[in-house]
């Protein structure tokens, strides 16, 4: 019978959450603030709704450094639904700006239609996650409007855990939009920085959506470099149920439904809408708001925790990342890294047990009776993950780093 | 410092959920079942998740008597983004029906063009939610694609509040579906029981979709008459976060994108594509596991509570609602029921307070003195609503009535 403590739980997602919070949660789930009701009862359009959404948008914007011209919204769907959003909503954006370039005249309208013809949507492909992005900006636009800039698997036998050279990078002159994965889980890969190539230039606006869904609270983003960035809250955030997307303000505006049809374009179905969501402070429709004041009281005990913020806990993330990469390297001959050094992920750690599947069961089990769990690779790949949240503790890190260690030197994987 | 007990809650949604379920929860939200780790924490992939989503899926099969050729599906989304859904899923489904029909010999291609030319979605628009459906599916595929089949403020001074004779009704021949609301939670009206005129005829399968997202688990439903039900399981089933649909299993096979895209039908973001979220068992994308827990123990609890299944709640359900209305009816001179009798909802009720604002500003004070709260009307049209879903005891609901009684006889509204 494990209590929380015994257990050191690497899943990749639902993650782990703090017991402070869970203890607090289980107590507002009955009554919330003596109010006789649980937080899951009161209404979204309540005062008490009101006040949690608001605070956890400060908090967000405060613990990330988010200036004012974006916008935060919550929404559901996960970064499945907002893989599809961005697309419709970016490419909307760019109408809008294209229609308003080219002015309202007869003449014009040959123009933009024109224009659309070229409508590129760019994707850089470095893992699951990204490719299945790409593909469904294919299935919704069509692939002659979806430009792939890179795919890792190309120079690496097929197989992801590289991120192309950005020197290779074949971006459109004009796309609607970027796209990019920040942390690939399946196979391990993160981008080390911001990638040198999308920096804005002079005058133009930023174009690029990234999904960081499992890397959001633990590094520091420079958030004007992005068009939108996304995030399901379930890794490090919150509990599954809201989505995070924080958007250019300027970019919301949609151009008319009719002037989309006109043009072939797809729009949105209302719930994917980032400007109705705006227009309605996330309550175009029922919001989880127990879901939210989860994720509120995370972010209040990050804020307590870091007082420099996410740099603090990007720091504990990169010590807790190295102490199981190190002890991982110092065994070669038993511990084959995924991904390439250079783009290693500091959320979920990836390697295989040299010698056979039997060894990688082996590693699995032995783990497991030590409370270390939740470390299968995915079902696509196999072999052992640790994702490593924020929530994992320097202690759970340290007790994982000590056992590879030992698991090696006893010849476990014999 | 209300307790539960002190508060009897009458909100329009989220609504108040058994305190048991919620003291389960609390403990489940922590360490589940002593494996250490909470509900909201464990893998959506893991086998306690399958067997969760499984048993809840079987619990409600068994409630509702649904039969086995009906699929349920988990999703995100709410109400609103199911209206959507049903459109691109039920215009999908027709459309691969007709193209089966017409063969994919060369010639048929014009044939199918021409069938789409006269693809009708019908609305019958009751209130508020219908209203936005209809609109939605206008905005999504084109006025002329959207047959208004009635819309009960025509004849009632643009207001809602009835349901028009079904012998006025202007159904299409080949409607790919035929949408209603069957409980509209604004105006307090409620469909009285399944519509004769659109149960199936002879060999054809039903074509009718609808939304129970305020009456579901709350009376028996002949499910074969639909296509598909939805619902948000905020109401009556269990937490915000977690959408239930219900849809026959034939309709499921979506036409290939490359055909919808021919005939310039729009396809469905593939999060709201029912075929995908079926074909892995409601886990296309991370699902709110501790949402559909907490569905789960509800069902479970229903299930134990009625031994007649949705047919003792429906007893039940209706004895309130005419605890309540007997109260109203007692005082005309004091209250004004809304709808008209014959479509009165048992879930809503929804009366206005004869005088002035400054009356029903009063009941409503008093009330909350009381412990009577969540009584205010919608934002759109004021008044008293009193919602009386399934977590509402029939003590509350006495209590509401005998409060009613007293405000009636006190003079309240002077």
């Amino acid at each position: 019978m494990p209590t929380r403590a015994d257990i050191n739980y690497f899943g990749a997602g639902p993650a782990l959450l703090p017991t402070e919070v869970l203890e607090d949660a289980a107590k507002a789930l009955v009554n919330y603030n003596d109010t006789g009701l649980g937080i899951a009862e009161h209404s979204h359009r309540s005062e008490i709704a009101t006040t949690i959404i608001n605070e956890a948008k400060a908090d967000l914007a405060s613990y990330l450094d988010i200036p004012d011209n974006y916008e935060i919204l919550f929404m559901q769907g996960g970064g499945s639904g907002e893989f599809s959003a961005t697309a419709y909503n970016l490419v909307g954006a760019w109408v809008a700006r294209k229609h308003k370039e080219l002015g309202s005249e007869d003449s014009s309208a040959e123009k933009l239609k024109s224009a659309v013809k070229n409508l590129k949507l760019d994707y850089i492909i470095t893992g699951g996650w990204s490719k299945k992005a790409a593909a469904e900006a294919e299935r919704l636009f069509g692939s002659e409007h979806v430009n792939i800039v890179a795919d890792s698997r190309k120079s690496n036998d097929g197989k992801f855990g590289t991120i192309p050279e950005e020197s290779t990078w074949n971006l459109s002159k004009d796309a609607a939009m970027v796209y990019y994965c920040d942390n690939e889980t399946v196979d391990g890969v993160e981008f080390p920085q911001f990638p040198k190539s999308l920096e804005p230039k002079g005058d133009d606006g930023p174009i690029v959506v990234a999904d960081m869904s499992s890397n959001i609270l633990s590094r520091k983003i420079p958030i004007q470099n992005f068009s939108a960035i996304f995030f399901g809250a379930q890794k490090n955030l919150g509990s599954t149920g809201i989505t995070v997307v924080i958007i250019k303000k300027s970019l919301l505006p949609q151009p008319s439904v009719a002037l989309m049809k006109q043009l072939g374009l797809p729009i949105p179905p209302r719930i994917l809408e980032y400007e109705a969501i705006a227009k309605s402070n996330s309550l175009y429709n029922t919001l989880s708001i127990f879901d939210v004041y989860i994720a509120g009281r995370v972010l209040k005990k990050l804020l307590q925790q870091y007082p420099d913020k996410v740099q603090g806990q990007q720091a504990v993330s990169e010590s807790k990342a190295q102490l199981i990469y190190s002890a991982l390297e110092a065994h070669p001959s038993v511990y084959k890294i995924v991904p390439d050094k250079t783009v290693r992920s500091r959320m979920n750690i990836c390697f295989r047990i040299q010698g056979s599947d039997a060894a990688e069961q082996n590693f699995l089990k032995q783990a497991a009776t030590l409370g270390l769990t939740g470390l299968k690779g995915h079902r696509d790949v196999g072999g052992i993950r640790a994702s490593n949240y924020n929530s994992v503790s320097v202690d759970g890190a340290k007790k994982l780093a000590s056992f590879i260690g030992t698991f090696a030197s006893q010849g476990g994987n014999q």
